[in-house]
């Protein structure tokens, strides 16, 4: 189903009725409203103006839409701050960020606290039971613009009483942080400051504590909305709309309070600020990179628990990019069907109509400022006809490889990269789009949940292996390929007394013994059963498992024991790619050559291709009996959808 | 003729004497002094020291020079700042801007203003009607060391007030700035704060407005000292020094309060700084960019309303760019005689002798520290004999070119880029650039003045094409070249209902309904009339006129309706040179073909050829007949004159 | 002799015997404690807690090692900064920094005087006279995260009060400092500010003394320290472990408090910092680059005044760079070694054990966290046998070559690069090495120190060139080259009087009438008797000396006079080498040919080759004969030692 973002408050009064009659015209079944309207709703200290609101959602329901309804928590009014300038948050260098444009807020204030209770009680208990309202949208994009880190006096005291409940005596965090290290010991909790601002570098352990904390924050935050949006509205679903790239709180966690998950796709925006090479970027700048939705389609059907919508669907340039290009024809029809074929239930589009005003007047719409429908808006017409005749889509089914994504690792990594490249989210990355060029389906799954089921399981790293993420690696039937620095840190960020991998040795008896961080034009190449070259990152390993493939100075670089794989470097390309094509079929699964460009996608039983290149396609013969949409020859820019057996 | 910037204060008493002896010798007219004198005239709170500058005037008015005498604004004292703590300027960050250099001043200070006008009156009072002096020089280059903007509470103040007297209600800003967008709505102005240091983009039109705010202020402070001067000093000029690529206030506003425009003219440091490629700028690093000088003077003869000097031009290395060549032998006297080829009155030296102390000691002068003339001090020798035997040099006469500059345009594209390399100051350079490589003079005139004349004008863009500016398009004969964006903003920075061009509309029916920015390595090619590559800006266009070129795809690329020819991309350098190919002959105009470092210049009945190239350049034959100055075989760094036939 | 880093603090205490033994055991005499343990040893205000390190340091001394005993002053503890706020210091933009990490403190708070004075009486007194301790270290490696410079209101009563001792009347500061230029003038000391956070540059010459004045600081902090241990621990030794590339303080000053100087050395790390180009770093990213522990060691020497320490000698991966490599096999035994060629009485590695918390747990020690030894800790134990059949090496003696390095030219070429590029220490370092890659010994001694002895001396740049400086260059018999930009300032940073080379005009009738820096892609070429290019830097000269080089355009590159040869550019590798293969010989040495990866040092009768290289280097067949250690053919990261006649 179709969805899209509307913003009533933005046009005159007299265009609403037009809008809502086009929207189901369209094909549109639900209608995001009202997340930035707590201006219009609160013009006052305690008045509200419910009037334009209740003939707004009296419109749009009344063309029957259904609409999602939004706490309008992202953006507190300016006389809100006036009066509670404790709500403002601080940057990493102690200066209040101000007001002036949207999260302004700290998760930490007690103020922001009570008066985001107080707007989501008013706003709950006013539309809660409204049959228009099909369900609600907590506040807008968690952690946007670095919103996720606060480091104001609120934000220490929190801390502290996280710390305290944590540790429950100071000892432990003494010990757990290795403060004797550089004699910041603690006498007390009241004694720890925040780990910013220091001369240099402070304790790992405790930044990672503060990420905790913070990611704790944001779910406290989170509940309190969903707790008093279920009190007050029974029977509707509670999200939140994510966004792409962020690693910033633990997003899973975060899942766990809502319904279902969100997420807001924007591939030429992600494709401009991903970390690519230029020639690696250049086909893709107006396409977007073929794995960039993909890959988070796939993240939030994990964190959504197998449900998932796209909230905010590009339409055409953005506006917030170093570069905000035009996407290529066709593509707006493509990223929606993907979306589709990965199992989104909705996807819904940014925005109904560009705004000719204010930050994001250069964000298209599918409508222009002037009410013509845009490029965009012509190929969700299009979607919107071929989701008519294509019926109900078949549910989405387990993918047969699971790569596992864990956000601590990010912190951890982020926190001590050891080699200025390593990037955990790019390193996963890449492992996906691997396994995706080979023409695998592949679920992103959180570090602890279940790998039953799965034929290849994929754990680019995990520093920090938790006891349920040992379990579930135990547990798997599926040929395991096991990242560099994994099982190197305890949860307390120190390196384990046996060395890593840490608890990893259960499976795979072997010791790291040295790393290495590896420079830009530094390589070490690598020989056995798979071919390549170590890049960004090496280790040294001693092991009386079986050695498979070695470093040029003889030293292991591929362990195996059993079904487990591990690999002993950030491989190239070439690498990673001979990894993948042993340990998929080495699960029982097939591969597909594809082109660059080319990917496949099941949903049930329908097989999608999507043509991201600049070629066609064509499709083998055996496929073309059984297409559903599209042509035996996929253009550029296109898709095709056949039927295979399950 | 020409002048020379002269310290007393930095030399001893008994060289004054000689030294202006000297300049007359040498043939200079003019001598500016005292703009950084404060703390000499007025050591004490209250307590002014006459006597020294007394005596410094009497000895070079004695000697026969005029003396261009300074407000010393740019400078206050230790004291004063000690006294006045409130004078100082605030960041971007809230940081006050300390004492210790030059400009750490706001224009927003009320104590500044009142010392401004305390000092001013007191030099005027003193000097006004001194026979030696000959006109005043306001300040010392406005805006230098981004000093426009400021970030205090009393900038806050005035803001608010202005912003008062701008919109009248505060309905009117709420509607005027979008603020509805993200829930922005404010009360009154005085709950309007600086549109600075939120969390992510503050308004366009907000931040829009602070600029014209801050170029207002500039304006205002610029006139409170004009009042004074003219009161105290009647018959004599009121001018200010420019500096280069300064786009921080309105030039063209301050210009009206001035008898004309001087400006500083450094070839070379300009053409460090400058957003030049590596092997673009190799060939120039020390002679400068041959359109770098001259871009500016026919900029600031517009901004002078005809006249312009060079209060400071560069005579040797400078100290203050990234790397600071020595120019090559006879480039002194080619920018001096480029200046006069393009109209300036008078060529003055920074500065007479180089200063051994002090930030600027790495300055070169005319002489050496140790009295001694300087390589760039010889070549002002020659040009003095030069200018002796030219006698007086004719009018300089309207350019049959016109290229329209806009301050605010450079606010707006600055604000909103939408692609990172957008840069306004850029693309009319290379316009301009262009059409002097195509032998043409140019006049850069604002938008709104008159067009009347002119056989072609170039329009780079214009977001917010002004009632004012749409008429002088509206009334012009010339052929007309406007590039794309032009017409896309209101004057309160949205969308124009119609869709862009705007109010462009009215002369060529279309509309622009997507525009995408081109990441480097990204082009899309242009054929047709013109032939080419778009790069970094490509617009969509839908239009019943006449499409003479098109992208790859279709789309038209130039839309020409009568005299008008819009291009709807950034273009390449051959795709801009086969425009300028069309619209120059369009407008009646012959090109001539010059090697990539000669420029010519028409000042009247004469026309000079100045050669920045490695290679000499031979004159056609027919023009050495009415040889002025130079030879038939201009070599590198020369220039020659003929007469011409007007 | 061998040393290691030890912190007790960090194992469990049934460890510390077992440890004591294996450090016997491993051949190794001197034992580091105790420098980040103040919240260990003073737990709460005012008690102290010696009881454990009685016993680490019974134990250790128990086992037959020599304990180092620091004071524990760069890490003082949480309760401290929160009694004493004043402690931390202040980064430019007037920010406190904070507690978290090390060297939180300011070198010019009195409460932090205070209460260093009064731990280090407290260890000095308890320690001094215990028979295992043998000496002292002076808190860790001053200046590290850019600690020299803090910007607080006690740091501007100190400048304050520094400057009314040096210039005794505020005239004559003004004067020095040229505040007359920007109306800056003083009328007492009072009125002084920090010359930062100012809206532009400040003056160079209060720069320069606010650099002075903060060395001043570290020097007087240093002999406070040095002065209570003297006091308590007669008979003991005083030293400081300064760190490699650091040139905030002048070291040569500080090593004068000091009984010999000792250095940190971790080749990999400097080579990943030092800004080499990607090509030239490539081969030495995972062995260091050949020159860089050398030059610190030769520095090193002449700061401790022919006596130097490794006290942090690199064993494996660091943790600080922006990429960490694992030395190659042979490395952590080569530069041990080579540190004992250049002079070194000690090498002490850091650390005994790689810890697995905290900052650092990325830093390799001579064992991993598991007690196991590590490479480096191998290569330690081989080195220990090594030195056991070598004997008693002998006395280092004066090298041939003196390279003049002084910490004042830093800074001035810090405060005014003029060209971007312009830097001190790389200038330096790039004189050295090609001297060494010519086969010589070099010391580096301070300008002013004795030249006597030597055959050649290399200056590469000295702005301001001391009475003592010209003296010693002066009263030399050897070949001189000198480099550009030297006497080209006062002490008080002015041009001299009779322009460059000031002062060293009474050697070389020049003077330097211009200076250009060259943008990367611009170079000048030179002719005669050396050829090359010009980079980054060039002079114009006239002079009556002999020119032997010339530019391209005729203006002297190279000017002798007698036995000293001035160079008036910044050169290119070729014109470096040039004129290093006419300077050495012309001093009366012999070159030796080597690979670009081979060096030599010789330390009395013995001489050392160090293969940094790639491929095997053969010995001359006649070194053979009098081989010492090693093989004839040196391998890659080997080396060779023979004996020479003296
Ligand atoms: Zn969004
Ligand atoms: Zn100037
Ligand atoms: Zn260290």
């Amino acid at each position: 189903m179709l969805g899209v973002c509307y913003y009533p408050e933005h046009w005159p009064e007299d265009w609403w009725a037009d809008d809502a009659t086009a929207m189901r015209a369209a094909g549109i079944t639900y209608v995001r409203i009202a997340e930035f309207a707590w201006s219009r709703i609160e013009p006052e200290p305690g008045r509200f103006d419910w009037a334009w609101l209740d003939r707004a959602i009296g419109v749009l329901g009344g063309a029957g839409l259904r609409v999602v309804m939004c706490t309008p928590t992202a953006t507190p009014p300016k006389w809100l701050i006036d009066r509670e300038p404790s709500i403002l948050p601080t940057d990493e260098n102690g200066r209040t960020r101000g007001f002036g444009s949207r999260r302004h807020t700290g998760f930490s204030s007690e103020a922001w606290i009570r008066e985001s209770r107080r707007i989501t009680e008013a706003v709950a208990g006013r539309y809660g039971d409204n049959q228009a309202v099909a369900g609600w949208q907590i506040d807008n994009e968690f952690g946007c613009h670095d919103t996720v880190l606060s480091y104001g006096p609120e934000d220490l005291r929190a801390f502290q009483a996280w710390l305290g409940r944590r540790y429950g005596s100071i000892g432990r965090l003494n010990e757990a942080w290795g403060t004797v290290f550089w004699s910041a010991e603690l006498r007390s909790f009241a004694e720890v400051s925040l780990p910013v601002g220091a001369v240099t570098e402070t304790a790992p352990a405790a930044r990672m504590d503060f990420r905790r904390f913070s990611s704790d924050q944001v779910r406290a935050y989170c509940r309190m909305q969903a707790d008093i949006l279920r009190a007050h509205s029974p029977g509707r679903f509670v999200t939140h709309n994510f966004m792409g790239r962020f690693t910033g709180f633990d997003h899973h966690a975060v899942g766990e309070e809502l319904d279902f998950a969100t997420w807001d796709s924007y591939p030429l925006g992600f494709t401009d600020q991903f970390p690519f090479g230029d020639a690696e970027r250049a086909p893709f700048i107006e396409t977007g990179h073929p794995d960039m939705a993909a890959f988070h389609h796939d993240l939030y059907r994990g964190i959504g628990r197998g449900r998932f919508w796209i909230m905010e669907q590009q339409p055409g340039p953005v506006n917030w990019a170093d570069w905000n290009p035009v996407p290529k024809p066709g593509m707006v029809r493509l990223w929606t069907w993907e979306a589709f074929a990965h199992g989104a239930e909705v996807v819904s589009y940014f925005r109904w109509r560009q705004c000719p005003f204010a930050q994001e007047q250069m964000h298209a719409g599918l409508h222009r400022p002037n009410r013509s429908v845009s490029a965009g808006g012509k190929e969700a017409l299009q979607v919107a006809a071929e989701l008519r005749s294509a019926g109900t889509l078949p549910a989405s089914t387990q993918a047969p490889v699971a790569l596992v994504f864990d956000y601590e690792a990010a912190w951890m990594l982020d926190i001590q990269p050891q080699g200025k490249d390593f990037n955990y989210i790019e390193m996963c990355f890449r492992w996906y789009e691997m396994a995706r060029r080979l023409g695998q389906d592949v679920d992103i799954v959180a570090s602890g949940a279940s790998l039953a089921g799965y034929r290849t399981v994929l754990a680019p790293t995990l520093p920090h292996l938790s006891e349920a993420g040992l379990a579930a690696l135990s547990a798997t039937e599926a040929t395991v390929l096991i990242g560099p620095r994994t099982g190197s840190r305890s949860v307390d960020f120190s390196i384990p007394d046996g060395l890593p991998p840490g608890p990893l040795r259960s499976m795979l008896p072997m010791q790291v013994v040295d790393v290495g961080s590896l420079r830009p034009g530094l390589s070490h190449p690598v020989t056995g059963k798979f071919a390549g070259r170590a890049i960004r990152w090496r280790e040294w390993i001693e092991t009386d498992a079986d050695v498979t493939a070695r470093f040029h100075d003889g030293s292991p670089a591929v362990v195996e024991g059993g079904r487990y794989v591990y690999l002993a470097c950030w491989p190239d390309a070439a690498l990673l790619e001979a990894a993948l094509r042993h340990v998929l079929p080495a699960g029982g699964l097939g591969l597909t050559e594809l082109p660059a460009g080319v990917r496949l996608r099941h949903r049930g039983e329908l097989c999608f291709a999507f043509n991201y290149g600049p070629e066609p396609w064509t499709l083998p013969d055996h496929l073309v009996r059984t297409l559903v949409m599209g042509h035996p020859v996929v253009e550029p820019q296109d898709f095709a959808c056949w039927r295979v057996a399950v």
